[in-house]
C-alpha cells in the first residue's frame, strides 16, 4: 500500500517516480505499476499476494482511497509522482546474486497445503470448486490447467488434506498430503555453443545441481548463421534443430535431477535464456527472417509455454518461461545480463559487452539505456585464424611477452600448445602492441627490422606462407592476416560501443564500469581489451569480467517473479539500435580498425612500455 | 452501449433489469453484465467485438460516462435497474433452433484476413507483434497459443497476406493467404448409450454432417452406475473408459468430415454435452465421488480445454468446450436442454423432463427455476422387465387396445415382436389402465375376473411363472412384476417433479408446457405419460416431445458465443435440489407409486373409457 501524490507531467514515454521515505527516484515506462516500479528501484514492497492484487487488501483499503491510498500493484503510473511506502511488515528470504543484486526469494511456483472439509449433503460443492475456493482464500487466483481435473479426482479419493501447486497463479497439480517441502525450478542458458542448466530448490533458493554440455545442434553448424542456413533449407531441419535443443536440455535435466535426487514431477518451472535464434529453434520456429534484412524476429516477446508442448522433462503440467529479447541480435541472454548486473536499475552509467561471434552491447543506467549488436565474425572463437581453435585443451588462452621471453598460458596446463583461442588472440596482439612489434595500424614488424633495432623478441618473428608471423610455440604462430581478422572483429564491436555511447552522449570517462559478460568475457584480460581498443579507454580497474550473467539473470527470475516482471519490461525500456540503419557506421568502422594510441590510455604503467620502440614513445611524449 | 438508471435494491441474489424501449424485464444473478442480461432476455445488443470489451468503444464513450452511458459488456449488474438500449445498427445472420429459439450466428471461432505490411528497417516489429497488432486493430485481444509461433514463422515466410484464426479471442493458427471461407465447428452429445456428432459450417450455421453411434464404453456396462463401478475398481479403467469415449467421438468426427469433405485442421472447436459421468470420463477423471453420497462431482464448471490434450481429432490447437453441469445428476445435457428450450429465458412456466435410467427434471421460467434428478432404475430402458429390451429392431414401442384388439407398433416394421422397450412399456400399462385391466394400485386383473366381467381382452390374460401377465404377441408378455417395476420408475420421476413444483409453489394448471426431452422422450406417447402419472395432470395438448434438445443446445452454443455465455450462467441461476436431502421424499414416493385416478385427468375423452369397469367409472361420477 502506498499514499500517492500525483504531480503534473507527460502522459507517454518514461516518467520519474520518487519513493519516500527512501527518497529514491526511478524512471519507468508509463503504465508500469507503482509496485513494479518500486522493485525496479530496488525497494521491494511487502505484500501477501506478491503484487497480484488478489490479496483483498483493496477491501481493507476501501475507506482510505480518498486519502490517496492505493494498492501499489493495481496502480499504473501515468505521470511523474511521489509515493510514500509503509515499512514492510515482514522480510522474506533473500540472496545476493548476479553483480551485487539483492534478490528476495519469491518464486513463481507456490505450494499450498489445504486442509479441506469433506463434501456433505449440505455442502456438495464439486472438488474443483472446493479446491479453487481454498486457493482463493489463500490469496491466489482461480486459473487452472485442464489436466489438473484428473489429478484432483485422484488426490481427493484418498484425502481431503491436499497440496495445491500453482505456477504463476495457475493451478497445475493437486497431490494428497503435504508435499510443500518439495518444489524445484530450473534455469537454462541455451547458448549456441554451450548449454548450462541449474536446478534450484525453490524453498531455499539454493542451487542443488548444475550441469553444462555442448549444444547438440553443433553438428548442424558452429554459429547461429550456420544454424539459420540449415533451417532455411528445409522446414524439417527446423524440427531437427528443435529436437537437438530439447535433447540437450533434457540430458542436462537428467544430470541435475540425479545430482539432487529430484523427480521430474517436482520441477514445476524452467526459465530459459538464449539468443533469439536459439529461442526460435527451441520453439520449433524457423529463424529465417532473423538472417535476412530487415532482421525481423518471429517473436521477441517473453513466452510462457507448457512444458510438455516444449518437450522438456519437467512436471507434465509445468511451465517454460522464455526471457524476452530486445531485438533480433540482442537476445534474451542480454536481457538476463541486464537483470543480473542491474544495468537499468542503478544510477551509475555502465557499459556491458558480451563478446562472441556476435558482439552484444548494452549501455546506460536507470535513466536511459540503449542496446545494439555487432557482427564480429568468427575470430573470437578461433575462426579464420591460421592457428585458431576453440577454447579447449591445448589452446593458448593467455600470453605475456616480458624480458624477451614468451610466456604462455595453455588450457589443460602442462600440455603442448595446439593453437590460439579468442582470449589468447586478444592477449597476443595486445602484448605485441606493448612490445612494439605491431604498430597502431596493425602492421607487424619484419624480422629484419626487429633485428636491426635489436628487439629482444626478434627471433620469434618468422613467415608462414610468405606472410609475416610471430612464433608462439612449436608450429603455433600468429600471422599478419590473423591480426587483420582481429582488427575487423574488435572494430565492429568498438564501433557498436561508440554508436551506443553517441546515442547516450557519453564520453569514456562517464563510464563507471565496463562489464565483460558471457563465458568468453570472463577470460579476456582487461588490460588487453583496453590495449587493443575492444573497449573504450577507461582505467583497467573499471573493466570487470562478470562471468555468466545470463545464467545468473535466469536464476534470479526463477527465484523471484518480481525480478521476472521487471525483466519482461526491459525490452520496452532499452532503446534498440540496428547498426545497419546507422548512416555513418561504415566510415566509423574503418576509422576504428586501427589500435588506440597507447599514449591515450589513461593508466598504462611505464614498465609495460619498456620494450616500446622510439616511434611510439615519441607519440606519447608529444602529447 | 446503454444509458442506465440505477434504482435501490438488493446487492446479492437475483435482480430485475428492465430494458427500454422494448420494456422487457429479466431477472438475473447479481454480477451478470448488462450485455449478457440483454441477451438472456432475448434482446441482443449490437457490438463489433461481440461483448468482449475489446472494441475500444470505451474510448469513444469517455465523454459520455457522466451521462450514465456505460459499455453494456463491461457493466456488471449490482441491483435492480432500467436500461435504454440504442437500436442495433446491424443485423447479423440468424436461425431458429431448438424449441423456437432465435439464435444469431456469432461463433466463438473468428477468421480474420490480414494484409500486413512487410517488415522494414524502420518497422522491424517481430512477426508475432505485427500479427497481434493487426488483430487488436480488428477489435480482438492479444492472447495466443504458444504453438502458433511456429505457424506464424511458417506462414510469413511465404506471404504477408495471412489469415488469423481465433477461438474465443485466442489466436490458434496463422495461414498464408485468405482461408476465411473455411471454418467449422462440431457439437458432440456424448450420451451414456449413444453419441451424436454434428458438423457445423461456422460461416453459415448450416449442419453439413451428422453421425451417431453406440458409445464404445458400452462393453464396460450399460448405464452410468455400471461405468462408475468399473472406474472405481482401478484407475487404469478410467483411462480405458476415457479412451473409449475419445474413440467414439473420433469415429464420428471421421464420419462427418468425410460427409462434408472437411479436414480435421478446419474444425477449430467442439462443444460437448453429456451427463456428469460422461464428461468426467472424457476428461480422464475418476467419477467415483459421483457414485457415493454426498454425490460431489470433481467438477461441474464449464471447461475450455485444448483439443490435443482431449485426444480429439480437431485442429491441433483447437479447443474443446464442455457445458457446465447443475449438479452431480443434473448434467451438462440438461443445461443444453434448458438452452434449447429457453426454459429460463421465457416468461411462461414450463416443466422439462428427460426420462431415462436417471430422470432429470428442470422446472420454472426466467423468474426462477429448479432442477433435480430421480434414480428411475433400468425399467425405461427395458431392464428388469421380463420381456424388456432396448429400443432396437423387434421391440414393441407402441400399443393400442381398442375394440378388444391388441395393436402393436414394432421397431423395424414388419418383424416379429421380440420384446418391449421403454415407450412400449409405458403405452401398454396406460392402455391396460384405460381398458380397466390394471387398477389404480397397479394390480392386474386375473383372467378369471376379466372373463367373469366379459372383458373383450380377457383371453390375453395369462400367467408367466405363476405371475399374472398380459400376452401381447407370441411369447411376449407384460407381467404384474413389470408393472411394479414401472411404478417404481415413474414414481421416482413423478415424486421428483412434485418436489420441484413444491419448491416453486406451482400447481399442475400453472404449467404452460410439459416438455419431454431426450431421444427416449420423443417416443413417449403424451397421453400414456399422462395416464400413468409420469407427468402432472395437464391436458395432453400441453405435453410435447421436443427431441434431442441436448444436441440442439450444444449446436446453439457452437453457433453463438453469447448463447454459450448465457449457458455458462445457467447453473448459477437454477437451484439444484438433491432428493436424498429432501425429508419427506420417501413418504411421497410411496404415495406416488399408484396411478392417477383417471377421473382427475383434465381432458380424458369418454370414448377412451369405454372399456372401463364400473368401479373406476363410479369414482369419476362421484367427483
Amino acid at each position: 500500500m502506498s499514499a500517492t501524490t500525483a504531480t503534473t507531467g507527460p502522459t507517454t514515454g518514461k516518467v520519474e517516480v520518487t519513493y519516500l521515505p527512501a527518497d529514491t527516484t526511478v524512471r519507468v515506462p508509463v503504465g508500469t505499476t507503482l509496485f513494479h516500479a518500486a522493485h525496479w528501484a530496488g525497494l521491494p514492497i511487502d505484500s501477501t499476494c506478491g503484487g497480484r492484487g488478489t490479496c483483498g487488501d483493496h477491501r481493507h483499503l476501501a475507506d482510505r482511497l480518498d486519502g490517496g491510498w492505493r494498492l501499489s500493484c493495481q496502480c499504473p503510473i501515468a505521470g511523474p509522482m511521489t509515493v510514500e511506502v509503509p515499512r514492510p511488515l515482514a522480510t522474506p528470504k533473500a540472496a545476493t546474486m548476479g553483480v551485487g543484486r539483492f534478490v528476495l526469494l519469491e518464486p513463481n511456483v507456490v505450494k499450498l497445503f489445504l486442509a479441506l472439509e469433506a463434501p456433505t449433503l449440505a455442502d456438495p460443492r464439486p472438488h474443483l470448486g472446493r479446491v479453487l475456493d481454498a486457493i482463493e482464500d489463500a490469496g491466489y487466483g482461480r486459473e487452472y490447467d485442464g489436466r489438473v481435473l484428473a489429478r484432483i479426482g485422484e488426490a481427493m479419493r484418498s484425502s481431503t488434506d491436499v497440496t495445491a501447486t500453482l505456477v504463476g497463479d495457475r493451478l497445475v497439480d493437486l497431490e494428497p498430503g503435504d508435499t510443500t517441502d518439495r518444489a524445484f525450478g530450473v534455469s537454462i542458458d541455451l547458448g549456441t555453443t554451450t548449454c548450462v542448466c541449474t536446478l534450484i530448490d525453490l524453498r531455499t533458493g539454493a542451487s542443488v545441481g548444475v550441469a553444462s554440455t555442448i549444444n547438440k545442434q553443433a553438428p548442424f553448424g558452429a554459429d547461429v548463421i550456420a544454424r539459420m542456413a540449415k533451417a532455411m533449407q528445409d522446414p524439417q531441419d527446423v524440427e531437427q534443430l528443435r529436437d537437438a535443443a530439447r535433447a540437450t536440455i533434457n540430458e542436462l535435466l537428467g544430470s541435475v535431477r540425479e545430482q539432487a535426487e529430484v523427480d521430474a514431477r517436482e520441477i514445476y518451472e524452467a526459465v530459459v535464456v538464449g539468443n533469439a535464434t536459439m529461442l526460435h529453434l527451441l520453439c520449433g520456429v524457423n529463424p529465417e527472417s532473423l538472417a535476412l534484412a530487415p532482421y525481423a524476429a518471429v517473436f521477441t516477446e517473453a513466452q510462457d509455454l507448457p512444458a510438455d508442448q516444449m518437450g522438456l522433462d519437467l512436471h507434465p503440467v509445468g511451465r517454460v518461461s522464455l526471457f524476452p529479447s530486445i531485438g533480433a541480435y540482442v537476445g534474451a541472454d542480454i536481457v538476463a545480463d541486464i537483470v543480473a548486473t542491474g544495468l537499468v536499475r542503478e544510477a551509475k552509467v555502465r557499459l556491458l559487452v558480451d563478446v562472441g561471434t556476435n558482439g552484444e552491447i548494452a549501455c546506460g543506467s536507470r535513466e536511459r539505456a540503449v542496446a545494439t549488436a555487432a557482427p564480429a565474425g568468427p575470430a573470437f572463437e578461433g575462426g579464420e585464424i591460421v592457428c585458431g581453435m576453440r577454447a579447449t585443451e591445448g589452446a593458448i588462452e593467455g600470453v605475456r611477452l616480458t624480458g624477451g621471453r614468451v610466456e604462455l598460458q595453455v588450457i589443460g596446463g602442462d600440455v603442448e600448445p595446439a593453437g590460439i583461442c579468442g582470449s589468447g588472440l586478444i592477449d597476443i596482439v595486445a602484448q605485441l602492441r606493448l612490445v612494439g612489434l605491431v604498430d597502431k595500424g596493425g602492421k607487424m614488424r619484419t624480422r629484419e627490422d626487429a633485428e636491426a633495432e635489436g628487439h629482444a623478441l626478434a627471433e620469434q618473428l618468422t613467415k608462414r606462407d610468405d606472410v609475416n608471423a610471430f612464433r608462439l610455440a612449436g608450429d603455433v604462430v600468429l600471422t599478419q592476416a590473423d591480426i587483420r581478422a582481429l582488427q575487423f572483429a574488435k572494430g565492429a564491436i568498438s564501433t557498436a560501443i561508440e554508436t551506443a555511447m553517441i546515442a547516450l552522449a557519453l564520453r569514456p570517462e562517464d563510464l563507471e564500469d565496463v562489464l565483460l559478460a558471457g563465458s568468453f568475457g570472463s577470460y579476456i584480460d582487461p588490460r588487453s581489451a583496453q590495449v587493443i581498443g575492444l573497449v573504450p579507454p577507461v582505467t583497467v580497474a573499471r573493466i570487470q569480467a562478470v562471468g555468466n550473467t545470463a545464467s545468473e539473470g535466469a536464476k534470479m527470475a526463477l527465484m523471484s517473479f518480481r525480478e521476472r516482471e521487471v525483466a519482461w519490461e526491459i525490452p520496452g525500456f532499452v532503446d534498440y539500435i540496428e547498426l545497419s540503419g546507422v548512416e555513418d557506421f561504415n566510415d566509423r568502422f574503418i576509422a576504428n580498425l586501427g589500435f588506440p594510441d597507447l599514449a591515450t590510455l589513461p593508466d598504462l604503467p611505464s614498465e609495460l612500455l619498456a620494450d616500446l620502440p622510439a616511434a611510439d614513445l615519441t607519440t606519447k611524449a608529444a602529447r
